[in-house]
């Protein structure tokens, strides 16, 4: 078969994957496309944790046409025992005759183990094959199940000067509909979405997926290190878990919080600052895979200063302040040559706004 | 002929005259392709003011092929009198059958003209293909022709957080190489390049184009109502003509720059800033076609304010400074749902960089 078709059928089943995206934290998403005679004979995706995995899916719709087969999957299969038997096994059972994997397992201790046992049994294994794509597709697995803390992704919305609210502080509504939108696919990808109770007492958003149609709640996180929040705050009602971070909150106000249902974690704080990594640590152990920061100023120049970021989405309205409040606080630099600088790497328009995914060089 | 060869062959008409776009001031940029049979016979541009018309090179190409062909021209032929019999006349005498015009003559009083006359004369008239690349193309010259006055062209090079320059005012190379050979490309499509002093004092520049090769010298213009401008400064030396506005210039100083070739012009100024409108009246009449503003913020913020421009673009580097100087000083807006909507018409990448092309709605 040739590399041309390789591509072709891994990029279906990339595709399959992707409409899993998010949706399986704290597992990767995985599509898996199996061809016989050119032709496909089953297909699968990983659904969500504790369901099959893409492999045993596909196995099952092919059947007994899966013998002889080429077996196109996203991501390395695994060689471990865990809610189900390893799929490299399964696929050895159903005689597969070549395995085709875009990229390898994350998990640098197992890391090719599952290729290893198909490869002993005889199967011809190809890995590489859009590598990157599928990489992406997964980068926020791949960042939590390699440092056991979340993806962070900052959410800009800013003016083409360069400004997410206006002097007095207000900033609903900067970008488009168009825009909202994506946003809202972003919020239903990610685990779990930040705010520091700044933008609680500004904006009181509610922080849930509305705008699109979403099968999961992702989990509500405000920074409050002196717990400010109002008790009546949006963010405060049964439409999805919320978490609070202190530091110094009020005995009684937490005991409040706790009685309606919601969590505050107590972490230390310097000069008014939650200790951010220890945050990413505690979201981490609870598989929070991604998590999306959405501002303001403050949490995005302290998570930006602290360099605890992993990929920065801006949205830019064409639209004009001319003051306001740029997106990060707490930076001055004197040397234009100097500057953090980033890696553009996606750029689209979208309705009337500019779309641009930027990541640090480091 | 079906209308899809009339689209390829007005392309390639514009694709010519693009290659002039900026060198033919002040006259507008035209292609021309004329075709017998399917196949080009003849082609020309017009190469600069006072040389012929695209009609008349690619007639002169075409010798008899032109009997009985199609005109392919990327503007109406104009049908007066000027240092050329009207070109119009001598599609006529050299017997085309038909012409294809791509937009009529923006001067409202000779639109019509020129195909009235072919039309008159048997000739099969046909008007609108690609008719808003046509447009876009000599953007410039219709503002120009219109109203008398430039068409401004607003260029900021910013960081992805809105800066153009850091909080000590430096703002050499904020973007890339790539970039900036851009900018000299659109120096050199320009009549004029102007600055404020303010950009005189801090960064010095010599305004020239030197990244890409040009055959003409933009005339450089200097903002500078209280004549501050060092008689040191690159700017004024004799590698390009350099005309310097002020209000209340020293006349001994005002004498000196004069003595060395340089003009200076006065008219009049309100707290300190020099009026824009006049500027620009002094600027038409001068056969100012296209006026590339380059900053500083005072300037940007001063055109924007007044409504002065015709055309924003905006390079963004992958960089964040944190804090700085914003592009458009002298705003404050306070609804975020509100401020200047403008319309982004051109997105693209260059080198590491966002470049994109904004309109007023207006």
């Amino acid at each position: 078969m040739s590399p041309k078709e390789d591509i072709i059928f891994m990029k279906r089943a990339i595709a399959l994957a992707k409409t899993r995206k998010g949706l399986t934290h704290p597992n990767p998403t995985v599509g898996c496309v199996i061809v016989k005679g050119g032709k496909i004979v089953g297909e699968g995706v990983h659904l969500k944790a504790g369901q099959p995995h893409a492999e045993v899916v596909a196995l099952k719709k092919a059947g007994s046409r899966a013998k002889g087969s080429t077996v196109y999957v996203t991501l390395e299969p695994c060689a471990h025992y865990g809610r189900t038997p390893p799929c490299s096994l399964e696929l050895i059972k159903a005689g597969v005759k070549r395995v085709v994997v875009a990229t390898l397992d994350p998990n640098p201790k197992v890391a090719g183990k599952g290729i290893e046992n198909l490869r002993r049994a005889g199967i011809d294994v190809t890995v590489g094959v859009c590598e990157e794509d599928a990489k992406k597709l997964n980068e926020d697995f791949f960042h939590w199940v390699t440092t056991q803390t979340p993806f962070v992704v900052l959410k800009i919305a800013q003016t083409l000067d360069g400004f997410i609210a206006t002097e007095d502080g207000e900033s609903k509504w900067i970008t488009s509909q168009d825009s909202r939108k994506t946003v809202h696919r972003l919020r239903c990808e990610s685990s779990s979405i930040l705010v520091g109770v700044g933008t609680v007492l500004k904006d009181n958003p509610q922080l849930t997926v509305r705008l699109v149609s979403c099968e999961k709640k992702p989990l509500r996180v405000v920074l409050d290190s002196y717990l400010k929040i109002p008790e009546s705050a949006k963010i405060l009602d049964n439409s999805a878990p919320t978490l609070i971070f202190t530091s110094k909150g009020d005995p009684q106000k937490i005991r409040r919080l706790e009685e309606r249902g919601f969590e505050v974690v107590k972490i230390p704080a310097e000069g008014g600052l939650l200790d951010l990594k220890e945050v990413l640590k505690v979201l981490g152990k609870r598989e929070v895979v991604q998590l999306l920061v959405e501002g303001g100023a403050k949490i995005f120049g302290q998570f930006f200063r602290q360099k605890l970021w992993n990929k920065l989405v801006v949205y830019t309205a064409p639209k004009v302040f001319g003051s306001g409040k740029p997106p990060f606080e707490g930076f001055k630099l004197t040397d234009p040559q100097g500057g953090e600088v980033l890696r553009l790497e996606n750029l689209k328009r979208i309705g009337s706004d500019i779309y641009a995914e930027y990541y640090p060089l480091r």
